[in-house]
C-alpha cells in the first residue's frame, strides 16, 4: 500500500518521525484492541509509505513494542505521585489514576496484559517495569522507601487486586470513585497490623 | 518413538487408558512447566506408541487442556471449603489451600496462566472457571450468597491479591503460613466498612 497521494509527504527529522508513527499508534489504541492495529493504517495516515515505517521500525513487533512502551509511560503518567498532601490523599492520586486508566482503556489493557503473559519478553519487561514503579510509587506515599518483606509483598499483592477490581468492575454497577475509596481505604486497612511499633520511649 | 519393549504393553479401557496418560501428565508437571511436556516421554511412560496416545488425544493440544483441566481440579482438590468452621477458619481452609498450591507450583502455575492468557480459550476457560469456584466458596464461608456488587468485587481482587503474594512470595522471606494470616485477616479487614448495617430493631 502506497501513501495517500492527496496527502502531501512532510520531511520529519528520525525522532520526529518515530515520534509520530508512535503518536498514530496510541491514539489508534484508544478505540480498538493492538492486534486489530494495521501497520499500512497508520502508514496511510502519516502520509507515508509502508516500506518507510518499516524503515524506522525494521519489523511489526518493533512498532508494536514501541507503542506498548509509549502506552505505559502514558498510564504512568496518569498516576504521577503528588509532591505534597497526605499520605492517603498521594496513594489516592496514584491508584485514581491506575484504575481510571485501567477502566477507560479496559479492552486495551487486558489485550496487552494477555500480550505480555503470552510470552512476548519486551511486552513482559514493559508489564514489569510499570508494576515496579507503581509500588515504588505507592511506598513513596506511604513513606516507606525501605519496607518490611511482607509490607512489599503486600503492596504488589494491593497492586494486583487494584488491577483486577478495574477490569472486572464491567457494567457499571460500581463507579470508579467507590473503587477507589474501597482501594485507598483497604490499603490502610491491611496494613495496619505490619505498621511497625513506634520505638519504646 | 515405539514404546519401551521391556515394558509389556497392558490393555486398558479407554477411560482407564485417558486417566493413567493424564496422571502422567499431572506428575511431570510438578517438576517442569508444561510447555516442557514431551509427548513421546508421557507416551513410553504409559509404555503405549506415541501413535496410540493420538488415538485417545488427537492432538498434542487436546491431550495439554485434559492435563490442565486435570490440574485445575487438583488445586480446587486442595482449596476445598469445609463443611464445618467459623467462617474465618473456613476462608482460611481455602486460602491456605490455594497460596500453598500456587506456591509450591510456582513455575507451572506461572506457566498456565501464561498459556491462558496467551489467548488459549481453552486455558482461559479452566481458570475462569477456578477463580469464579474460589469465590463461590469464600462468598459461602462468609455467608454471603447474594452479596453486593462491591462485595463480589471485593472477593475477586483478593483472589488476586493472594496468587499475586503467593508467587511473588519467592526465597522465603515470607511464609506460606504469614502470607495465609495476613489474606485472612486482611479480607476481614477488606469488607468491615462493606457490610450491611443490622436491621433496625
Amino acid at each position: 500500500m502506497t501513501a495517500d497521494p492527496a496527502r502531501p509527504r512532510v520531511r520529519l527529522s528520525a525522532a520526529d518521525r518515530r515520534g509520530q508513527l508512535i503518536g498514530i499508534g496510541l491514539r489508534l489504541l484508544v478505540t480498538r484492541p493492538i492486534h486489530e492495529l494495521s501497520v499500512d493504517e497508520v502508514a496511510a495516515e502519516a502520509g507515508i509509505s509502508r516500506g518507510l515505517l518499516f524503515h524506522y521500525f525494521p519489523t511489526k513487533r518493533d512498532y508494536y513494542v514501541a507503542v506498548v512502551r509509549a502506552a505505559g509511560q502514558r498510564l504512568l503518567g496518569h498516576a504521577r505521585l503528588p509532591e505534597e498532601g497526605s499520605p492517603k490523599e498521594r496513594v489516592r492520586a496514584v491508584v485514581a489514576g491506575f484504575t481510571g486508566f485501567v477502566r477507560r482503556r479496559r479492552a486495551n489493557y487486558v489485550a496487552l496484559v494477555r500480550a505480555g503473559a503470552g510470552g512476548d519478553e519486551k511486552v513482559l519487561e514493559v508489564f514489569g517495569h510499570l508494576r515496579a514503579t507503581l509500588a515504588e510509587r505507592i511506598l513513596a506515599a506511604l513513606g516507606e522507601p525501605d519496607p518490611a518483606p511482607l509490607v512489599r509483598l503486600a503492596v504488589r499483592g494491593w497492586l494486583a487486586m487494584a488491577e483486577e477490581m478495574a477490569i472486572e468492575a464491567d457494567g457499571g454497577s460500581v463507579t470508579t470513585d467507590e473503587l477507589v475509596d474501597f482501594l485507598v481505604d483497604g490499603l490502610d486497612r491491611l496494613l495496619a497490623p505490619l505498621a511497625p511499633a513506634d520505638p519504646a520511649p
